[in-house]
């Protein structure tokens, strides 16, 4: 089957081109009786727009969603939520040069590989623009984790090698003030010199990786299916489905390579979890403790600097990608992640409800 | 749903507990046609059998696998492929002191926060035995890949903090010999220290964490099912879903995020790809190249040190885990990790032939 | 999980309810370089529109389709179509009066017990608007499956107990005509028959049911998953699945109860099968015949004549629908059962293409 | 995928083949904490055991069902049920001569055709032996459903043309007796002049086919998921996916195609509805009422008598199957409908308790 469907109660299906007539999402299982407003989604997807000096793109888009089904008087009915989002930007022409050379690092090859022609408008769907879909049923996923409890929050801690300084942040609510900043970082001091590492890439005409943490904060205990769609594997494909991803990490990650078990489990007592090194998932299932999430993102690859590459036909070719690009897919990406882990929490929450033994 | 399935056309469903009567896994989608043979999965299996300096498990289980379906005359027959594995060494009584005590580190308390009742025998599903089954049916998938010329290698490549040097491995031949190896490490010297620290490990009643390689050889370009399944983030999901393993990284992994574009993109020639940072997928299809995976394995939870922890009631108690326990993962879960993608790529591979555009 | 998704590689998912904004279907799954124009979805619905004596609704729809992705420079690419169908002659005031009061036959008293709220303009999603969607799908599906030499073809065999005289449709050429006719009936007589049966049955503030049966020619051998998803079970589950569908006969149907083995066997010579008694499956999987299969379909529920009913609140009301409902689901229902044929058929075809044993 | 799984939450996949080792079944995503026995099943079990006239099947099988995981303590634990039971009695040599034979009514050409070879051994996974498994998860349905106060009851009301006399059964009560009944049959006179029939047919070296009927006693209202998987839908697909079925009945089933609206219509009083023609389910939800079903069964196509067909080479040849075969499909196929209805209700309570608006 294609692969543009997740979840297994709660259902997200997205569809849509970069540079087609519109993206979107139809949301199924989506239980009845949730408040959803338009407001809540483009609240969402306001966040995921381009902003400040990490974004250059030329293209304006509204992102404007509508709500076309599956909610009636402000609630949802538990049919199925179809979310529209109108192309209003697209301007294909600008990739009409392109349509026969593959770009370095992008799905372009492996596009026509796969599938033996593609829609060469601004990478079609392996365009990051298809995220929007994600974003606005994310929004969708929120309200039901909301109701649970449940928070999921999303921050920069990387950029260009510009990594925050830990010691800033003490507290949760710390972390809460992340929104208010355009690269989504704690860590005030650390944006200002990651603004200046922006600002210097795109002058040479290249770009930058990142790093980006996730917190669940409120999740209960029992969450998970066991043996193959434990709650860390769900979460890990959930984020490694995001274009740029390469890398995921729970808890404590690469370093409990290093660690020896008196080091790395986490012990309890009456006050519950002494430590956290598990990232809130023991066998699959969560703990109560805090979910903690970590992704590597790879720089975005369109850049202008001159590279060699392949046209279809087998020619080598250099290719200099012109037009204003991002120069990193953080802070964009931040709303993303939060959309998918929303997305995954609210799907096991419905499981979990299924089976629970009363 | 219950999540004991992994696959959408070669589908592999497992069941069992660690002392149960048995334990099993049903492969569906299996084309016809392909030559299968006890022996064949037997092999598999005993790849995945305790020995050397790392195992101090006492339970002696022969791991003998029935074919009791789907094959005829030594070749599948396209109906389900049920695969049993009988526990004949399976001991419970060891585990009944801990029947009310939440070993640290392990599922034990999240068992029952999900479930409201657990199997407490030596762990139940949340063992790692059960990944038996996950070998089974694994050594099915490969028989299906290695038709298509696709070979999956796995190997270790640090224990405790003891890392191979890389600059012996200087082909994939000298890959291929790990398996000659106890602990399937491709630096016999490095191996040598990894065996002494894993030594002192266990005199001192700890455990040790470590990390495995995994090299996909031979993909053809084209597999992989965006935006959700696509075939890193279904191997990421795969590997996560291993018992031990807190972070996947693909290709240049974590160091990405500090690369900049000029570095992290792949250019072409010719001759082909130049480099491969991607770690063969790009926007998630294969792109032909070598993939390239690794996974950060945690210590072994269950420890002879003496630990803090709850039971049932709430009680503090401490615990010392007595009986004689693996002191690492690795080497047991190398095979495992073949298993694993073994199923993600047949898997692919057959969804992809549903859809070519021929 | 929601059930508004069809089909395993060949993925269906509709939403839209009846005076909303829009109903739609999302299809995932289709191969790629597929001609696909927005009029062959166009003319599927076109078909689907009420006209003649049977009809009688006043609402005015246009049926206007858009296709938002999926699809470049006339072929599809691989990646999901999204089909979008605005409800233009929505007026659910008319509905206002209705909205505290369960219509017998309707869905409005099961779709409160089971949501706990109810969009109650025309019906909501319980509509048989909703079919909208599934005959746009279909549409997709039937450009598939006539790739592969397929096609369905449905008709009109009873209305009111007005039966076809089948002496007179001696060849599947005859059958092809049906389209020509206002009720898709193949005799013309009988269709005659049936439209005064219709209009008294207006005139009276009541309505019929009817018999629909489909034909499909050209399929080939070999198609069906056992045991469960036998093309006999899928295809009675798509068709039961159509609102007004109380009972599905394959084949001889419900006169095999009365047979015995050698009457309803199919024996083999060199020329084929001597008889087709099974309906062209076997064993859940096509044997290369012709598929026959049969619905029956209860009259519409929403009739002028006085009923009693109960309202929201537990209180005996009578109600009479007023405004002109259509008299009879034949024909727009034809059109529907060929739609889920079709996409029964491509999900199959895809099935198999998977595990073909080459 | 292949179609060997059945459910989307309390999910069945059975394995096995007629004269292979073993059948079974894993049952996933049934709730933990429900009083689960070996004798629950074996009773199931036993009920599907041929006996009496109809049955002159010469093969002895015990079926002894072993659980072999998912149950501790005589409670599920959550975690996948595997249920197995070997073939005792299989004696493929039997089938030997006709492994180059296309047996006419069977699956043999048809399994042949789709996967380029076959278990000849008795029809391998075409047999009617595959139903073991269905009944022996069932039996696990059953004990969800039970708790939720539902009780499916199957019963033979015609084989051979021969039908019970409705007059005689006035109450549920009255069909709670047919299993007392060799044919399970609610009217023990013509249960008499069936045996006759059937003893009639056996020595004409022919077989019989039938009609059995299904209540769903105490279903609450609430069930079902539109638009596909429809209660009707889901019960439909069960049905026609049991080997002999050719056409399902829900309520009134084929007689609604005569019925005008007034009639067909189930008026409502504060007593509840006033008739049951809908047979317990609109719009595709459950109501309340009792939910009627019947399905029509083809007569065994194993028969004595000569018939013409093919061998796999393609020339001409006679058959008279020797050996003694059953004469009908009933009674042996009532257990397997309960079986099927069980499970679709089991998997349609929880989808309904993961989205129940609270």
């Amino acid at each position: 089957m294609a692969g543009n469907t997740i979840g297994s109660i709660f259902r997200v299906t997205t569809w849509g081109e970069s540079h087609g007539e519109a993206l979107g999402a139809v949301v199924d299982g989506c239980p009845p009786g949730i408040n959803l407003d338009t407001k809540d989604i483009q609240e969402a997807l306001d966040r995921r727009r381009p902003s400040g000096v990490v974004s250059s793109t030329t293209r304006k888009e509204a992102d404007k969603v509508e709500i076309l089904s599956g909610v009636f008087e402000g609630k949802t009915t538990g049919t199925p939520i179809s979310l529209l989002i109108r192309n209003s930007g697209a301007d294909p022409s600008a990739y009409h040069e392109l349509k026969d050379i593959f770009r370095p690092g992008q799905g372009d090859f492996t596009y026509l590989q796969k599938y033996g022609l593609r829609d060469w408008r601004g990478g079609g769907r392996a365009s990051g623009r298809e995220t929007v879909a994600r974003v606005a049923a994310g929004a969708v996923a929120q309200r039901i984790i909301a109701k649970a409890g449940i928070e999921v929050l999303a921050y920069t801690t990387a950029i260009g090698g510009i990594e925050i300084n830990r010691d800033k942040i003490t507290s949760y609510k710390d972390l809460r003030k992340v929104h208010a900043n355009n690269l989504f970082c704690p860590d005030p001091q650390a944006a200002t010199f990651m603004e200046v590492k922006l600002e210097t890439a795109r002058k040479e005409g290249d770009s930058l990786g990142g790093i980006v943490e996730i917190i669940v904060h409120g999740c209960p205990a029992g969450l998970g299916e066991p043996v193959f769609d434990k709650m860390d594997a769900d979460l890990a494909k959930a984020l490694m489905s995001i274009g740029s991803v390469k890398a995921v990490e729970i808890g404590d990650g690469i370093n409990v390579a290093k660690m020896k078990g008196s080091q790395a489990n986490d012990q309890m007592t009456k006050r519950g979890f002494k430590t956290n090194h598990a990232g809130g998932i023991l066998a699959g299932i969560t703990n109560g403790e805090e979910i903690f999430l970590r992704v590597y993102c790879k720089p975005i690859p369109s850049i202008a600097k001159q590279q060699q590459t392949l046209n279809t036909k087998g020619k080598e070719k250099t290719i200099e990608i012109k037009g204003r690009h991002d120069v990193c897919v953080i802070p964009r990406i931040v709303p993303v992640c939060e959309a998918m882990i929303n997305i995954v929490l609210a799907d096991h929450l419905l499981r979990q409800k299924a089976i629970a033994n009363e």
